[in-house]
């Protein structure tokens, strides 16, 4: 079974999740740049969904350009990453609008904990699928960043209770350290392409 | 004609749907726990219909793998199917929100019982433009699942005014049977891309 | 300029009109099927509108096939299309929600004429692109449904102060006039394809 | 890394952005025209900022033709573009509902300017990426437009506390500008494939 239709059921999944976010940001009634700072934290929260989802859409686009073939296994682990992706923009905006309250930066890490185990899910059937000489296998081999990351989200779902900043902190670090491009999957995909 | 542009246009409406259910799901304005268990009936609601979405999904994307060519009765019986999964957004937010009361759960699923019908008539449509050697007729021959799928629903239905939960019980059973991959279909599938 | 991205695109915005139409139904609070009947004018119109998209969806996708390369102009004269399409869940959101009073029917009616002169220009201008050996002119040289229609929802935006039924069954004698397929652009398409 | 999928995605967001920004126009509860009064700002507003998006979509489908290959840095510049654009919907949904309301005004145009500089942003890189024989670089060397714009969005940011009329008509303005096609991009275009 091919992938493009894979590629392309995410992306559009993908790009409507990251569009509809917005409408949570209600416009407000008032007609003053006072009316808009109530809107503020729902769109400070806006800014840190929208650039998980890029490194999600990212990674993603990544990883399946080492894959050739999918299992129906492999369709149901990615539905699973997009079911999970699905409930960010109602975690977002329960954030932004109680102000990043102890119970919201919970529940927000969390999904962001069961995105990243998703993810991982999907990356080890794709490996075992592809078998022993798995390139998805050998590009990730060292995932230092997906290693860390769960620990991470864990730590700011742990110290949410104690700290909304702290919390936040450790979310907006996880989102920082994966702006910076997987160098090794990249070199894989430009050592392959060069075949 | 392609079927390419079909599959892109299906992949779209399925994709929306899917993403746009979870706006059902309404912020909730408390900033504690407690105010998620309202939320809670309309999540358990999403996670069935996700499913049901995925299961769709993954059935037309093997469909469509025995079809080389669409006749217009063909678009017509797909855009038909769309019609009855573009209503579970509804369906699904109102049994959610009125806690599985059993008008809900009898509507829930006389809309997946539409589904059903709708799948088999496209089905139908494409094994009658393949003609006599139809793969696709080849496939489905002894297709167990769907014949008994109509079933399971007409006794969620009619039990949806006996208890809730039985009805839901039904519902429950019927996506879980589908999470089992068609084997046969894969098969077949497998067999034609190696010729 | 080729026309994959133009589809593409077309697509994508006609599978979401499609599709958030189905959020102007709202979920009642009620939990009797007596609650569902001051939805059932909103899905009535919705069921309408639904056949109108698929009837455009079909004839777009009819015409691109007798297309090759897109002009500037012909980008546009799509969006101005898909502009009139996308104020189509407004205009059915007020007629279902007003139970087809006089002055939604005609607004109604003014938006599917939009949409039908839009169409019309759209494709003049790719017959003028495609200049004398225009295999679409000559699909198109005796469309009867495309003259009548704009004629039809004349008389529909006419007689909806008279009576909101007869602007109603205007509109809904034009669809089902369209569900037929058009003979001859298919078999236009089909001696292309034997080429 | 091909730009295929850079593509679609952009697309699918462009689409989405585009049609859920007539969801910001909400159905009015009375019966007549006159019900239709308070909607009509909105909707001034929504052909506005349909036409901006329009021109986007243009523009970004001309430049990637002159692209082959895209690095992490643009897929993130896409992003970053794309983030900006996503705030239309609801900039113009406050500018509609205020009445083209002074503050309303400015942000609408601070909207438009940072969805210029992104723009911008992604087109060096593309440039920076494509070295020195770069036909990007060529084709926009004399970019009278895209120097012109953000004054002319500052002059309107600029006049909007003066006069909300004034403003408008510098960002009624910079879009008729835009909607005449770009004849050197498109001459490029034209070259290259002709080789």
């Amino acid at each position: 079974m091919g992938k493009n239709r894979l590629e392309a059921f995410s992306d559009g999944v993908l790009a409507i999740i990251l569009t509809i976010m917005v409408l949570e940001m209600k416009v407000p009634h008032g007609a003053t740049f006072a009316a808009l700072v109530p809107v503020a934290p729902v769109f400070l929260s806006y800014i840190l969904s929208f650039v998980y989802l890029g490194i999600y859409w990212n990674n993603h686009h990544h990883m399946l350009h080492l894959v050739d073939k999918v299992s129906g296994g492999i369709l149901w682990a990615n539905l699973h990453l997009l079911f999970w992706l699905s409930l960010l923009p109602f975690t977002t905006g329960w954030m932004g609008e109680n102000h990043f309250a102890p119970a919201a930066m919970f529940l927000y890490g969390l999904n962001l904990l069961c995105c990243a185990i998703a993810y991982v899910i999907l990356q080890n059937l794709i490996i075992r699928f592809q078998g022993a000489q798995s390139r998805l296998a050998h590009a990730v081999s060292a995932d230092v960043k997906g290693k860390i990351s769960p620990l991470l989200y864990l730590l700011g779902i742990g110290s949410s209770f104690v700290s909304s900043w702290l919390a936040g902190a450790f979310y907006i670090a996880t989102a920082c350290m994966w702006l910076i491009p997987d160098r090794r999957v990249e070199r894989e995909v430009m050592t392959r392409s060069k075949d």
